[in-house]
């Protein structure tokens, strides 16, 4: 049995998610990397590729050749899906090639440029036999699928108050200003879309909240800012929260919160019990109980939900993080690739990676997000597309 | 030199906040509890009374009583302030008579029933001689007034971002229907005023933002709600906040936020630096910075600003909490009555205590977070009076 | 009923555990200093006896004055019991002169200056109807209190290991030349006794392991050293220990410890269970199993035992300290002084103070500490005196 | 420029640490897993081959047989290192032949059965160009290069006393005797060599403590036990020890402190400034100051020594964890190899890699702790080999 194979657009030199995406792919040894077009020109793509220890034949100048010459490949050389690692304004068009071009994708968030674009995305992958993915990193954090389980098992009861906030604190100052190619993308809108806070980590912290509830948010009011000066996007904001449930929550995002690394938390609370959990101790999930002592789960442990313990690699003790929980969503998506290649069903726990319909929530809320904060009306209804 | 002579009203067997207040008076030994009316019947003051060590004859039925009586002592012996820790409904009509009276007033927070009643009591106080403090304890805390140092000596640079949050969940059951004296006049509109959760501890954290800032809060977009059956007051809200200054921010409380203790904590963001602090672990004080490494810093050490260490009884490692926290703020309302009594300016860390204009604004955040909570428009200004 | 009242010698101005004791005294409105001979000379202890409003009559020149003096007072007048806070070299005198006189005795740790004068002590008491207490402090904490319950019921099995460390920083540099009160007595031996770190943390930490597990140490082998130049007592160290059920153990002490603050810890490992309490976080204690999640036990909840609960003044969350287990000690203390008083039984948690034995095995561990430092044998038997 | 081609010798189905290895080396994606010989027998050996991807030609049965045959592989196709994972008998025997053929050797931890071996397999590096590296995971993480980094530079000053703990709980009930292959073989002398706690944890400690601090060990005095009945050799253990400039310390390791994960902590106390590691906390790092707050070092940061930023992978607060510290071993250790291979110097990172000194150390620590354990002597010379 070989490898799954993989393409990779985006992600040369400079960047910086595509070399967590290699190493998310290379970790359990289930992916091999075998084509690329990493940068905008043919050269630097080389270049890139090679460091890579691809062979130059494999290192194309753009996109459009790569679909279009492995495709001619014989079927057990060429690529079988494509990650997609670019700026933003690029999610759509790379994505649309792969599947035209009959290959699986597995994107960054967000999804698309714009929600106009997501439901394209969809329509396109539904008239296609294309896998999607989408990398919404903290899904793949073992203590997140506990948290998840825990709420579906019914053991916080009836959700009421849900609180999530990602602060971060890089874009305090004006980097984009100051030759940052990181910062630069993410705050111009032609590249990044409506929003740069919301769109590049509001959206996680929405998804988290989703993902763990399994709860919709229905109905938001927001406020989001421009903190930095000579900023034409977001960089900052706070979002109350309706969700289908009738709980009320609040959603912080920022990307001036000076001094914060990466520190998206979340707290849920139950008429049974809550939970916290936090990004930056990732292996840790409290749970609290009106009656009794919090408990401390740790990742790993043998009493965790058996679904949960699929995605851990070590015993109790033995630190894994971000790369881990990214590889996590790489694993179960090279595991629906190949089911797809072998004409059989995947392994039940592949399918626990975020795919379009997370996408279109994500764009959703994104455009939500900025539409009720530049209206003076409250509330604003959450689309359900 | 004798001690400072208080009375009480209120605090009788049973309350729950009437004898932390003893034991914040007595800790430093300047206060003596000299007479009470610290229940709504004779017998049971006299009891309370006497179980403090009280002569039966400074045991009295009724404050009316008590102040009329305590009047006609001799200037040695009678009371010199009343601490006020009943419910709500009763902190005016107390106030009042004892400063008609012409005693000096400490009372529990929030400090009326309604807005109206405050600037009632503003204005008696004003044709008086008489000290009025407010017991917001969480302003007494040593490192809570580092804090507020270090923004006041620019040491944040301009405050960008706030949130606070403050999650109990001791009433996310119905407590109040099975004879919970204190879960059953919070939640009493008639006893508590038009809010539980916001006028019981959402102005505790809307009163430590703003002393911890020094901003006021100028307009806010409320969210608040009812989350146990059968309650008619709140039990839990978000607040989007907009400072005085331009600063965005969000307030969190909850009374259903189930296992959370007294979890009350803060984060300000400023453009050079930024702290957080954390109710239940009162003694550190986190600042963050953008090029260099957080620190920790300690109550009770060397390095802290001279006025906080006034706060700290005990050297760094010997936690102190929120007995001694709510002892500064009686240390410093006796400094300032003896002050008063000796005719000189009281010790300036004697006025590092909330007084009438915090009370005033604590109510104005509470009738204005229920009326914005009520209303479909975005923002309401918060007023200022 | 009258307070309980309450001599002191020692404590005057400079002195830091005074203060702390007087505080601890006075929190809950039992106990009523009313004399003291706070210094060496009669006009500093005057000075300070005014500080704390006596009246000059009962601020006495020396302890032998004032037992004398009070003595002679009518019943219900005098002290009822002494509170020694002199350095160490003091302690013996001053107990047996109150002993003599028929008063009661709280002591500060460590007891007397050496093993002699402890064993001394102990047959004074027996030939008297005199109470003695130690203040131990750390033995005041609810979770401590929690700790030692839960052994006692065995939820932990059989102890098999135990750690102990209480590193200190505050002597990592000579203060001791530098007119460092505080400093200096404790690095003379005519005034500390045999050991400085042992003498004056150790013992607390030995006090600690002894009192949570109710397991006596029975022999150890140890470390000391003297790492500040100049110094003839030690200031770290480390011991090995076994416990009278062979459990293995570990016992750290260092007052160079740069950085530390007053890091008492404690982790106690089972055959069923283990826990762990942090001085530095009192309100918490963690239990750990070995097949389901570790469990945060807070103080003042309600699932604890109700012997803990009968330490905490307030609800989870509301942090207590320091001062507040010094509380517990005094006011178990002068319950029992009271059921004296009254010729009645004092109330079974008033028995949970510290008493002679632990001072017999208190200056047993000190002196067996620094022989065993000092021997080249491994192992040494602690005396069961 | 092609990868680094490893041969692995162990890590067959129901191994862990293999699998660890594996995902360690495949990180980064510069080694690339070219053969193996997993198991004792053929068969096995080709079935875990062959779920790595590997052909079967590659799979062999035995490391005999591997080493033969991959010299006879042309030179761009053959391994190039050989990674040992196999229970501690078979480190020697495998690292000789590896050597014998002319491959270079990375191990796991204890280098060797015992120290008369690890001599022999020095003795056999010396008249070979092979290099050696040991997999001492912890010197691995970036705060733990920092620390070293900053005790080098002279930031704590003499360091005075150290402190290392390495509380593990998965041996607290005697799994040994219930099929669990992990722990049979480490309480096998014949394959653990003479100790368990010490051999597999404690070596870790005591190397994480001289790595960190650059002092050696001089002497010790221990106390070693086997807690869980019928072991034979050492499940606990706790030591007294004197580095090389006197300052005293204290390791402690245990495989039967219930309910503890892979808790290694240490703490080093300088004379200026002292630090405090956690392993389950890998990335902060903390400094203590007498006179200014104690700092909070955090992985990836800017302000870190340029060599530590070379083991990040990722920005501040994206946790990176036990797998990404294996990783930086293998990334030295291939790069050392790649060196080698282009006859030119390895970077300088790539040396910061454990080897042959800290193998004979190591071991050196093994059997001196056993022998000093059973020794009615107190201090026991570290030997100098």
């Amino acid at each position: 049995m070989a490898k799954v194979r993989m393409g990779m657009v985006g992600g040369g030199e400079g960047a910086f998610i595509g070399a967590i995406h290699r190493m998310a792919a290379a970790l359990d040894g289930e992916i091999e990397l075998v084509c690329g077009a990493f940068s905008s020109t043919a050269q630097r793509s080389l270049r890139s590729g090679q460091s890579l220890h691809l062979s130059a034949e494999r290192c194309y100048g753009d996109y459009v050749s790569m679909f279009r010459e492995e495709a001619f490949l014989p079927a057990d050389q060429r690529m079988q899906f494509v990650s997609i690692v670019t700026p933003n304004h690029l999610h759509l068009p790379v994505a649309l090639a792969a599947i035209t071009a009959g290959f699986h994708v597995l994107s960054d968030k967000p999804a698309t440029l714009n929600l106009a674009e997501v439901v394209q995305l969809r329509e396109a992958l539904a008239s296609s036999d294309c896998l999607y993915g989408l990398t919404h990193t903290y899904a793949g954090y073992p203590m997140v699928k506990e948290a998840r389980s825990r709420i579906a098992a019914g053991q916080l009861g009836t959700v009421r108050r849900v609180a999530v906030q990602y602060p971060q604190g890089w874009l305090a100052t004006a980097l984009e200003q100051d030759q940052n190619k990181q910062a630069a993308w993410r705050l111009d809108p032609a590249k990044a879309g409506v929003s740069s806070c919301m769109g590049d980590i509001g959206v996680h912290a929405a998804h988290l909240l989703e993902y763990i509830t399994q709860l919709r948010i229905s109905a938001l009011c927001a406020d989001l800012g421009s903190v930095v000066e000579g900023r034409c996007l977001d960089d900052d904001g706070a979002i109350l929260l309706r969700m289908e449930n009738g709980a009320r929550g609040v959603l912080l995002a920022s990307q001036v919160a000076l001094g914060e690394e990466n520190a998206l938390s979340i707290a849920i609370y139950g008429d049974t019990a809550s939970l916290t959990w936090s990004q930056q101790e990732p292996n840790t999930l409290v749970i609290q109980y009106s009656d009794r002592p919090s408990e401390i789960l740790r990742a790993g442990a043998s009493y965790l939900d058996p679904h949960t313990l699929q995605f851990s690699r070590t015993p109790p003790g033995h630190p894994e993080g971000y790369i881990e929980a990214f590889a996590n969503l790489y694993a179960a998506f090279a595991e629906q690739v190949r089911g797809a290649a072998e004409n059989r069903s995947a392994a039940d726990w592949a399918m626990d990676c975020p795919g379009i319909e997370d996408a279109v929530r994500g764009m959703a809320f994104i455009e939500t997000a900025v539409a009720a904060s530049n209206s003076d009306a409250k509330w604003h209804d959450f689309p359900d597309l």
